[in-house]
């Protein structure tokens, strides 16, 4: 598997157009088209709140229907989420303008939006984007970095990633980006993420590995443990790198592809988590030696949501005691007096991502420097602990040494900057 | 029922004492003790995390043993949390010294602690501060607002109450302290509450008084959504009023008696929740009209513990687009285009208590400033959203127009003071 430049246009086939349409701010990048020039089997997941944006319950409309799409309209700026009717009339006047711009057939077209929630949306600022778009549709770097700029809301930086590998002698790619950064929490986040790939593969098959690698991802990261309205992770493939149609999940096929799919979405998610709102840090913690997955999966995720150890991580404050305290509250059984706690310093999504791609994990020195043995503070050096602390990416390393399951969670610090840009983000 | 001076030692036969022991920091008040001339039927909730505090442990055993206590001492500082063996040691030490300054009876004697987890307590300094207090025991209020503040940690104010009514033509006092303020979290706090009273009743039944008051109160406010390792409630009741002994939960002096705790109780926790780390107000989320009361508890504390609504709330945002988030991830299964959203100001615990105290519950123009009905925003003028929100308590109403159960959640704005509190809370 090797990284490769291009994001969602990578693969074979697909196009992409960005602009700036005034939804909310002017002069800034707020919508973005994906295009296929063959019609692409579709997978997606979406944010279990009961409390569904539009487009979210359009998308999954489609989803039900089976239906092939060719194109996926974004906004950001405004989230079409909390607007009763006009809601879903926006989201349908949003899939049939596009439809008639790029002369797609009925439920071709996806659409996706991110900011504010309960405001309209102008479809008449929509429209006019997607009359500029239509028209400067291409592949590359270029284009895919400014469509996967066009998508951010309070991101700091774009995120994307793409990846070629062989299935039975063809070069299959996938191309994705992302945004995130606030309202993230497991259960999909205020993520509105884009895959696309030219793998040849049944759509129920898409729609599994789609399905693991969200939970081991996607689902595994929290900002602030609001889980938003919008949340969408949206997977295409068109088919193009005319590998032998994968039709069974013990194909090779199928593995070779759900395992590069999982590094991508991984790195996506990761990336996510570093570029969380106000985030210094990315924060890891990662469980080993748990009873079971689900174990570990909780007391990870506790962890990374606890607002005490967020502002310790932020302070480079070794304070273990509230790690210990947040495992204990998350709801699993355990034995405090049984636990070790280490912390160690990650290398990053980018670093992560390019050991794999050379098909071997980041090698970490695991589990790293202990502060707690069976429950009690070890004579750590508060120095090194802070030393580590200062690093770009925190790993807290909890050995349960109850069995052999383990989980990686990964949050950000809680700062300054977090309280002042949700203080008031819709001025 | 009137509220009278003197805190913890209102009540009759309570005395109370305090200090500086330097447990952690010089020249801070940091131990309390509370003594009763006579033993006293002992009721008490604690932690529901797994990790729990040596002290809890502690005062467990002697609950299940049904023990009669005579006195409390409290320390800050340091948690005695996650300290293995010695947490248990210092606990039984600080009991036995309590005891023999006092030469009282064995199983007499609770300990309490709160402050940084898995730091190790110098039993030294504790015996020289139960050797300074024991000396100094007294009543009123001085004596009462001292004990106050020696029991604070990172809270910026003592929070204290005490009221008196009468059951069958005898006086009876309940008195309270209590202490916040950060890892505070349904299920109890990082939270130390004494109360004391003079009421004659069985012990059954003050334990089953203190639950029922502990869930509409304690129970139902966040600070930061962590549950601390060394929450406790203590209800101490030495029968002194000389009231006929309450035996049933029929009798019109339980009824009195629960009344007037329930009052007492919601004071301390609005108290503890306007006084969260870094808060600048006071959140309230009140949900009525909902399908059960359990769907009402839900829904409220999700909407106090989102850091979303929290930092939008000390930003005085009317983003209530993040409300209808959080009710819509909180697990609860409703329709958000039959709910309506209103804001209010609230008049404070003070208010509320006063006119409680004269028997009625504070009249709020319920329910209050609309924002949004059916789940869609209303022409509100953001102008006079921002004035309500601007006010130092603030009540968001959730009208769920399925039912007829509602609760009360309080929690506090998120701020950068709560990010610096916690950024480097052990220096």
């Amino acid at each position: 598997m090797k990284i490769v430049e291009g994001g969602v246009t990578a693969p074979k086939g697909f196009l992409v157009s960005s602009c700036a349409a005034g939804i909310k701010y002017e002069d800034h990048p707020d919508m973005a088209l994906i295009y296929s020039e063959t019609p692409c089997d579709y997978a997606g997941t979406f944010t279990s709140n009961v409390a569904k944006a539009a487009p979210v319950k359009y998308d999954m409309a489609l989803l039900k229907k089976e239906a092939r799409i060719s194109a996926v309209v974004v906004n950001t700026g405004i989230a079409n989420a909390s607007c009763g009717e006009d809601g879903m009339k926006i989201c349908d006047e949003t899939g049939r303008k596009v439809k008639e711009a790029l002369s797609l057939p009925d439920d071709s077209v996806l659409v996706a939006s991110t900011g504010v929630i309960g405001q309209k949306i102008d479809i008449e600022k929509i429209k006019n984007g997607i009359d500029i778009m239509k028209g400067s549709l291409e592949r590359g770097s270029e284009a895919a970095l400014k469509a996967a700029r066009a998508i951010l809301t309070t991101d700091t930086h774009e995120k994307e990633v793409a990846v070629s590998f062989e299935i039975d002698g063809k070069e299959v790619t996938i191309g994705a980006m992302t945004k995130g950064s606030g309202m993230i929490h497991p259960n999909m986040c205020t993520m509105l993420s884009f895959i696309t790939t030219d793998v040849d593969m049944e759509r129920q098959l898409l729609q599994k590995a789609l399905l693991t690698c969200v939970q081991k991802s996607f689902n595994m990261i929290s900002v602030d443990g609001d889980t938003s309205t919008n949340d969408s992770c949206f997977l295409l493939s068109n088919g193009l790198s005319e590998n032998k149609r994968i039709t069974g999940e013990n194909e090779e096929g199928y593995k070779i592809f759900l395992s590069a799919l999982s590094v991508v979405t991984k790195f996506l998610a990761m990336s996510m988590a570093q570029d969380g709102e106000g985030a210094t840090k990315l924060m890891e913690c990662r469980v080993i030696n748990a009873q079971s997955y689900d174990d570990a999966v909780t007391l990870s995720k506790s962890v990374i949501c606890s607002n005490l150890i967020k502002a310790a991580v932020f302070g480079n404050d070794a304070n273990w005691g509230r790690i210990m305290c947040a495992m204990g509250y998350s709801g699993v059984s355990f034995d405090p007096d049984h636990t070790d706690i280490y912390i160690l310093s990650g290398a990053g999504p980018k670093e992560e991502l390019s050991s794999e791609a050379q098909g071997k994990d980041y090698s970490y020195e695991l589990p790293g420097y202990i502060l707690v043995r069976d429950g009690v503070a070890t004579d750590y050096s508060e120095e090194k602990a802070t030393k580590i602390l200062s690093g770009k990416h925190v790993i807290i390393v909890c050995d349960m040494k109850a069995g052999h399951e383990e989980a990686r969670a990964f949050g950000c610090d809680l700062t300054y900057d977090y309280v002042k840009i949700n203080g008031d983000y819709r001025s």
